[in-house]
């Protein structure tokens, strides 16, 4: 594997380079925004793609606009070890965040050609669209629908918030239709290993560079969660009279900070809950007016489906008391999240191993809702390799060592040659 | 009086007749708007101005817009006795929330005249613009302009928020450009009696159909409040590692609330608090990032310059500590609010017993910020009429009953003609 080293070295260097070049392409003034197919996300797909077909692979996009490579195995008809991750980002996002593991999966790709290695299986490298969920208020569309576990005409249905256009107008817009059908399956893939970024700071708090996934972390997410109450002059109703849904949503954002501190103190560090989103109903609120509506998400995440399901429970037990003690009315709406998804135990467990053999000290630890999820929940084994990154994710301050990056990149490859054969 | 009286029955009928007109001429899907130094609001006026003309009046605008009619007295230099209120209303609000104050003083002046009345001092209406704050965060624009309390050159630099342009620049455009300056004063104006309808349910509870406002509360108002947390992954970065500015505010807002059932717990019935508009930063914010930045604001108000002061202590206080606590940080921003304005005891006690003379129960209350207040700190003597109006106001469901405002006219006018002599 020497030969095999020294390119994946090399190679690990242009992905690097590529990926910066990528964000300086799709920076705005804030931050790097690549939304679900729209332009940005398009060019680092073909950047991705050139860079590929510059070495001679077929890099080509499934109906769903997923970008496809395959190096052959010798077993040209065996199901292969998939590589990759997404292209997309939140708005005003960071450029680690998934584009990272789609360029580690092409450095992997382009040291087992330039060194010759012919594992036994093909590696299939899958660039995904449409990751992050604040566009169409929903996470994992091109894995989703490459993998069957939505049709693109159920999917194709949603709409994009910012531009109030369906994801299959933006996706025709590419030329990407949605026919045929499923492009991934345990049929194509044997197993998916996804590398991507540490979203938060535990491993910078280790100083451990990497970090082995043991299970994707499920989630209650209401979008579009809104609060009734009435509105009236300020100053002139008392207390007793008002139905403020601002104070009613506070009541409900300190009821979930106290019912995640119970949790921490029971020791479940797996639990998180988030409200991203406030806003008084702007076109008729006022500094002299009690709020009448207020819209609020409500995102909830854990590792055990039943500390999530009890956490829904809660959040909506509190919001109707409260609701009754305030006068107000709750709609929490259509809950968008994910059960928590185990991953596949021998893959976390050569991915450990891949990392000890080459020195690397790592931790194993939970992550996050990512596309690995869906590989895992359409019956592919699936495993992630994270990388330390300092400022978290989700915000234009990522920072991605390029040494940490380095190292995740050897641990993938490995741990994808061996299961390669 | 029975001419008057016969007079008075029939311009508070015409006068309730305009009110629907200008009503009906500048509503939107939604409420009334008629934002200050706007299109609509200077119909109002000139609606109003229309009116008067055709019974013989001068009416005419002040320098800041204000409009003016004058019943001549016995001595025509005698400071007049001042009749009116605001033109202006909230976004999407109601259409009698200062409107009728100007209507009745209308009444008065069309029945005194009508009536051959021709008291010792003279009636002067005055029919005042931009009372409301959420145009341009600031209130009472048009009364503290004319009476010099704040200059035209430092008010007109104040932008509003919806159109970007200076109150100078709206202003200009309707021709009122602050020179000659200040139009009222103690030598003009001998006192100021101010119809208004009541915003809150008080009257509507105890079955009164008038309140007599005994003071008027003082707020401080932080319009532009802003808390700075950190952007981050919403579901990576563990509660320790959080400066989530959503939970931040929430903890200042339920904070406020226990203060304020505090104080109503020590029997303190005058104190509100409001916090009316709350957003996580738009062009930010996502359902899957920890929130990094919300305005709000803060509305706090009571008659005891003791307690409005220490209420804000308090807020400043929770939020420094909450702050230091969250590893946030809060800036409230400037304070536009005003002191709590005490009415003058004689004017007072001479709208009780007109309404007593009258025979109509009565209730004597606190009121909210006036324009009334402004005149008590010009040095003007200063009362107010409350009228018993159902779904409080600043909200397009403001029900002021034809007869309430009738018997409101009724006492403004008694106590208007005694004052006049």
């Amino acid at each position: 594997m020497a030969g095999f080293d020294a390119a994946l070295e090399a190679a690990t260097a242009e992905s690097w380079a590529l990926m910066e070049r990528i964000g300086a392409d799709t920076r705005g003034t804030l931050g790097i925004t690549r939304a679900p197919y729209d332009a940005a996300e398009q060019r680092a797909a073909e950047a991705t793609a050139s860079a590929l077909r510059a070495e001679g692979f077929a890099a080509e996009y499934d109906a769903f606009g997923n970008l496809h490579a395959v190096l052959p195995g010798a077993d040209a008809q065996a199901p292969a070890v998939g590589l990759g991750s997404h292209f997309d980002s939140v708005p005003d996002g960071g450029n680690y965040d998934g584009l990272a593991g789609v360029m580690a999966g092409l450095a992997v790709l382009l040291a087992a050609r330039r060194s010759g290695a012919k594992p036994a299986r093909p590696l299939r490298l899958v660039g995904l669209r449409g990751e992050e969920s604040p566009w169409y208020g929903t996470a994992y569309l091109g894995s989703r629908m490459a993998l069957g576990l939505v049709p693109h005409a159920t999917m194709g249905k949603l709409v994009r918030g910012d531009t109030g256009r369906t994801l299959a107008d933006h996706m025709a817009a590419l030329g990407f239709r949605g026919q045929p059908g499923p492009s991934l399956s345990p049929q194509t893939l044997a197993c998916w290993l996804e590398l991507h970024i540490e979203q938060g700071p535990l491993l910078i708090g280790r100083d451990v560079p990497i970090g082995i996934a043991t299970a994707i972390r499920g989630n209650i997410r209401h979008a579009q969660a809104k609060c009734f109450g009435e509105w009236a002059h300020s100053a002139a109703v008392p207390r007793d009279f008002r139905r403020d849904a601002v104070v009613a949503v506070s009541e409900l954002v300190m009821a979930m900070d106290a019912y995640w501190t119970a949790r921490i103190a029971q020791g479940d560090d797996n639990f998180v809950c988030t409200v991203g989103i406030v806003s008084t109903r702007a076109d008729q609120h006022a500094m002299t007016k009690v709020p009448g509506e207020v819209a609020f998400t409500l995102n909830l995440g854990a590792t055990d489906p039943q500390v999530l399901r009890q956490s829904g429970e809660h959040a909506a037990a509190r919001a109707h008391e409260i609701a009754a003690a305030r006068g107000v009315r709750f709609e929490l709406g259509p809950d968008t999240g994910s059960q928590p998804t185990p991953l596949d135990p021998a893959l976390v467990d050569r991915l450990d191993a891949a990392a000890a053999a080459l020195g690397l000290p790592r931790h194993r630890m939970p992550t996050v809702g990512h596309d690995a999820g869906m590989f895992a929940q359409a019956g592919i084994p699936a495993a992630m390799v994270l990388v330390r990154n300092r400022n978290g994710s989700h915000n234009p301050h990522e920072a991605l060592e390029p040494e940490d990056y380095a190292a995740g990149v050897r641990v993938l490859a490995r741990a994808a040659m061996e299961r390669a054969g």
